[in-house]
């Protein structure tokens, strides 16, 4: 499936716009810690379809959220994505020395550097919500701290990869893969979507509305990419392919099979864009986006 | 020395509190996800002095903070600087499998554990501080994330133990080793004695007496650690002694010797409490944990 013309123009323009605040809000100085923001750029610059970042900007946009204020948002969570994904790749657990089509962060640097330069892209994604810039009511700050916060972390996404790590080689259920990736990825694919509500002081209906888009959206990315992972090649990936089931993965595709798989896929995404009613033809690009999400090929 | 029966009663009572607030913050539950909580709470019940927490309680009390508060931002430090050592101990890091007189995280449950224990603390310490029960004004609220975020990132903690990694094997410097610990260590202890004054929205000038008071504390203590390794033994410091010098370290005492270095600290540790006067005799416990903190002997 080709991407929707206009789906592909806004991604492209998200991305820019994220990518500009991701420079912006990590500048490099001189010093001996230089080196540590080389790796946090490194792993955050230039690479990446910015999902996370992309709902950010398009959520934000429903409630006419000033667009650098949504761009400080959605580059802080890709911060948190890239420090999970530095993470995630260390030796001690995935040990994946490809990422976005290129040496992971370990690789590229060292792997001391890369725990630090995780660690420090984590702080800086909530050092930036509770900044003035990122919105004028400090409240609203607050809560996109404390839904980042229990979207990542021990309940959250920190919680979901301890689960995968305990599961490998036990014997699967779609009930436990279905949790696990709830967690690991759903909660901050579900917090981006949420990030535009929470932004525009949104009715808290609206902001359930899009939390149940996200976290839909969410599931179906997963399975999307547990089929891609199975199927693929690493040059179109941009990472190690098959490697899900070289290490024993929770994933829907052992559970179900590919095909099962995809057909859930595609339900899901379905009744993602169903919560969008209320929002009219303004979330017809969330809406693409979810038929995008199970349709692409990397 | 001895310490002051007054500071010994109040940092005991203190700790207690602090060990109330993780225990609170940290609930065990059911799920396969227990076996981070385990971890977490491995690495930051029941051990340690509490400094940091302690000077969050005291600071406080200037400003006539409610106590519950304050207990909460002393946990969310406390858990701050538990991921630090958590992710220091690790074998890419400084390798050190003891940590408080018992096997640090990574060797107590594995690597790919300890790692994600510290993620998830250091997300906890950020949300606990953007939740309503920190204070009731989410300025302030969001005051202490950006106070701990700049004083934990890259142009902090996590900026100084790069440097301690380019840094080791090169020649030393007095100003390259003060830059270092002033960030590694520093920034957080200044953090926790500037929290409360933020708790207290004090004026500035009072806030900025207390950051200086924590930056020259925060020098004292490293300089008196560094004499502690070179001279102690494992068993009275609950880590491992003499790893400084095995490994390169940029300490003080590497470049002063332990004699100029005792001065040093001694000289900081009353610059310390000078910036205190103002402050009377309220302060005078503050006082008291300087002079403690360069004669204690574990």
């Amino acid at each position: 499936m080709t991407m929707d013309a206009d789906l592909a123009s806004a991604m492209l323009d998200g991305a820019a716009l994220v990518e500009d605040a991701l420079d912006a809000l990590m500048p490099l100085h001189e010093g001996d810690e230089r080196r540590l923001i080389e790796a946090m750029r490194y792993s955050t610059l230039g690479g990446g379809k910015r999902m996370r970042g992309f709902l950010v900007m398009e959520t934000a946009k429903l409630f006419m959220v000033n667009a650098t204020c949504a761009a400080r948002v959605a580059a802080s969570v890709e911060m948190l994505h890239a420090y999970s994904l530095i993470h995630d790749d260390l030796p001690a657990m995935d040990d994946d020395d490809l990422r976005r089509g290129k040496p992971s962060c370990h690789k590229a640097f060292d792997e001391a550097t890369a725990i630090l330069a995780g660690d420090a892209l984590q702080t800086r994604a909530f050092e930036v919500l509770a900044e003035p810039d990122t919105h004028s009511d400090p409240e609203v700050r607050c809560e996109l701290v404390m839904a980042l916060g229990a979207a990542s972390g021990a309940r959250g996404m920190a919680g979901g990869q301890m689960i995968d790590m305990v599961s490998s080689d036990r014997e699967l259920s779609a009930h436990l893969v279905t949790r696990l990736q709830a967690l690991k990825t759903g909660r901050l694919i579900q917090y981006s979507a949420e990030a535009g509500a929470i932004l525009g002081r949104a009715p808290t209906a609206q902001r359930h509305l899009l939390a149940a888009y996200g976290r839909d959206l969410g599931a179906a990315f997963q399975i999307a990419d547990d089929i891609l992972d199975a199927e693929g090649s690493d040059a179109s990936l941009g990472k190690t392919a098959g490697k899900d089931a070289a290490q024993g993965k929770a994933t829907m595709v052992a559970v179900l099979g590919i095909e099962r798989a995809r057909v859930q896929a595609e339900h899901l995404a379905q009744q993602a864009a169903l919560h969008l009613e209320m929002f009219g033809p303004r979330a017809d690009r969330l809406r693409a986006l979810a038929a995008f999400t199970v349709a692409r090929r990397s």
